[in-house]
């Protein structure tokens, strides 16, 4: 306890009394997940203002041997931003960190502290006609620093990549309190190991990010949307192919949701207009984003459905001819998970597949859910482009969601074996946090356990950034 | 020697002894780099046929402390490939592992083993309409794992990424012997640290590199170049801004050269037409890949062209009219090197920076380089559009080359420290190897140099792979 209380005023001799949370009211949103659903507890919730004060925090918790768990919007869904009910550790918040440094239009990137929200970051890069392609559900409350700390996906991955893709460099404050100004803006460096796609995506758990050279793009003249309506997943993939072979790297979005997805919107959000005139099995939502006009991402959309329909992979299409047209067929698309919810609770799956699988997966692990759990309802939507679908699961009709939920473990040995099997990941998009991270003990071979282990051994020898977290 | 012998045994009886090479003769074609500067020793050349056999052999080191020199097409041009003169390792040939193990068109990726020559990659993605993007000048005789083990750039960096971005998935023998098995082809996947990032680029220093899935994209319709005659880097610039705004993704070549570069050129091959009717001091070499077709292409190219002559930033332009015409204008940016050669030995820079910096560097350095090395000629081009120069220094008209060369460390001395000066790199797409090992000590941070240290030391503790390469 002394210890703690030296520690504590030696935080506060650090950054100030101001910055260091330490009454129960103060810490109470630090420690708990964004789904309420883990509460942890701290010494502290400590809130630095620049990279040096993260040091300074970062050494002093050497010094009294501290857990540190890193923090930007505490959006994450794996519990990696929330502390154990330890006590032990502190929170370190990073959201006054929030600064852009700087916006280069002709290098094309620009610098953003971690704290920065996302849509803030995106906004600056539109400022100056640019793109930061990097966008999620949470973009306005979550951070740079999670984005990179969690290798964020969202809905550009298929043109623009991962959040990994998207950083040319990186500050980093380590384990032991030291700065690393790693923040080149350079596409070619080959000057030993890769420090910064090891920092990126270990949620915390090597040191902590502080600021980051993000990439950004043209904006694109045009953005425009069509949903086709087929029979099957492989038919999906056909018309993936289809689509990629006429439009090039125009061809931004690709998602796939299944009827009873549309039909769960359709009753819980009667608001949003079903744009068929009968339902199909399955649908896709395509986008295109042009370089040239609206007028020729048109053409060339509507060329590609033409051809779709002839082939017969497709049975019918709707083309958006209006940015509000695209945005309503988005909104399909982007309400399922709240529909899903309104009919109750559900168990979510984030899994990815080699894209060519996907069809065998789906009706192979369907199979295999009915068979062992007669009824229970799949609805199987996702970022087909990437390979990467969230294969949720509701209740049969007559089932409660307790009931489901009761099942949880079994349910996810059916699926998770099945990934596996397949040669897909666990966790597409969301990371492991101490949500997943049985599961990743679990399907992660030894040897890859063994080298990460050792990597955090290496970069952590006192186990202090974000214990338990990942491995 | 005793246990040498033993050691040679043990790897005879591991893979047959039609594989270990030990003569003088059968060894010497391994030892020696490409540009035949660096001669080194081994025990003997060890060639085994599949990863199983590579995992066999590294056990071997392990157990007799040898030494690994993993080698591919022994292409490298900082000496990453070549034993020391010690005479203690072993040189490991991957060049037997060279099958394209799977092509999978829909999730548009293939499997390729370490010892495939680039080439035989590209052609196996071309068989099935794909595209392999990796394109370097040894392609014929380069091999995927040295690509990947040095993170190789090339001329299709600027729409597709080095060769790290191309690669979803790595097998790897780990410096202890164990095989990790991560082929995976998927586009999302958040379940631990980036392994694969960290055996990329890191040049056989922490393990071996035996198969990895590699990306292929949909073949262009149609490519296109042009060539624009400019005052200035700077209006090189802008019109790589302008193009990139007019023209997104299809952009996928900009290139810079200098009007000596050109010259010598002119003068060492006369056959080569030179095609603009007076002499400017810049030219930048454009190129566009066209999802849909060649008369798109030449629409978008000409309609930039124009607004870039009326604009005033370049004085001239020609565009390709053929695939012939394109070739020829690819081939005087492809005959700069040699022709420098031809003019006498130089001093080559391989480095990388800023792209908004690259005018401010240029003239900046060009100014210290007159100062302290009167009448030197620079003979600068590069890869603009990554930001990738290779700047490189002729002796002046009166000099021997034997006198600039003799000079060679105080030149590598300005222009180093003038990249450093503007946030760049030493290295942009070579590599350390041994030959800019100094050079990597002494501009890294010691932070950067020791995080690298400790991984090295927890991957390989007994110093096995490829010891004093890079670190």
């Amino acid at each position: 306890m002394t210890t703690s209380i030296d520690f504590i005023t030696a935080c506060i001799n650090a950054i100030g009394s101001n910055y260091v949370l330490t009454s129960d009211t103060d810490k109470a949103t630090y420690l708990i997940d964004q789904r309420q659903r883990v509460t942890g507890l701290a010494i502290a919730v400590v809130k630095p203002g620049n990279t040096e004060e993260v040091a300074a925090i970062i050494k002093l918790c050497n010094q009294y041997k501290v857990p540190v768990v890193p923090q930007g919007g505490n959006t994450g869904l794996v519990y990696g931003s929330v502390p154990d009910d330890s006590g032990n550790a502190i929170v370190l918040s990073l959201t006054r960190l929030n600064r852009i440094r700087t916006v280069d239009p002709v290098n094309q990137t620009m610098i953003v502290e971690a704290g920065c929200i996302l849509q803030n970051a995106q906004e600056a890069a539109q400022a100056v006609n640019r793109l930061l392609p990097l966008s999620l559900a949470a973009e306005g409350s979550c951070t740079i620093g999670g984005n990179l700390a969690t290798n964020a996906g969202g809905t550009a991955v298929l043109r623009y990549g991962n959040a990994r893709e998207l950083c040319l460099g990186l500050e980093v404050v380590t384990a032991q309190g030291e700065i690393v100004h790693g923040l080149r803006g350079l596409r070619k460096d080959n000057t030993g190991y890769d420090l910064r796609d090891l920092f990126i995506g270990a949620e915390g758990t090597l040191g902590v990010i502080t600021a980051a050279v993000l990439k950004i793009f043209p904006q694109p003249k045009a953005q425009l949307t069509a949903m086709a309506a087929l029979q099957t997943p492989d038919a999906a993939l056909r018309l993936l192919t289809l689509a990629q072979n006429a439009c090039g790297p125009t061809l931004t979005g690709f998602e796939l949701m299944s009827d009873l997805c549309l039909q769960l919107v359709a009753k819980h959000m009667p608001h949003l207009a079903f744009p068929f005139e009968q339902h199909h099995p399955h649908y896709v939502l395509l986008e295109l984003s042009d370089s040239e006009s609206e007028a020729h991402a048109s053409a060339m959309l509507e060329a590609l459905l033409e051809q779709a329909l002839e082939q017969d992979i497709c049975q019918d299409a709707v083309l958006a001819s209006s940015t509000a047209q695209s945005k309503m067929l988005w909104e399909l698309r982007e309400c399922i998970s709240s529909a899903q919810a309104m009919e109750g609770k559900n168990i979510k799956h984030d899994v990815s597949l080699p894209i060519s699988q996907i069809g065998e997966f789906i009706s192979t692990t369907d199979a295999l859910l009915q068979q062992h759990f007669p009824g229970c309802r799949n609805v199987t939507f996702g970022h087909l482009g990437d390979g990467n679908l969230h294969y949720n699961i509701s209740p049969r009709v007559d089932q409660s969601s307790d009931d489901l939920l009761a099942q949880q473990d079994q349910i996810n040995r059916v699926v998770h074996d099945s990934v596996t099997r397949f040669n897909g990941s666990i966790s597409a998009e969301h990371g492991i946090g101490t949500l997943k991270r049985e599961e990743l003990l679990r399907y992660k071979s030894p040897i890859e356990i063994a080298l990460m282990k050792s990597i955090k051994q290496a970069l952590d020898p006192l186990n202090l950034m974000n214990p338990g977290k990942v491995i």
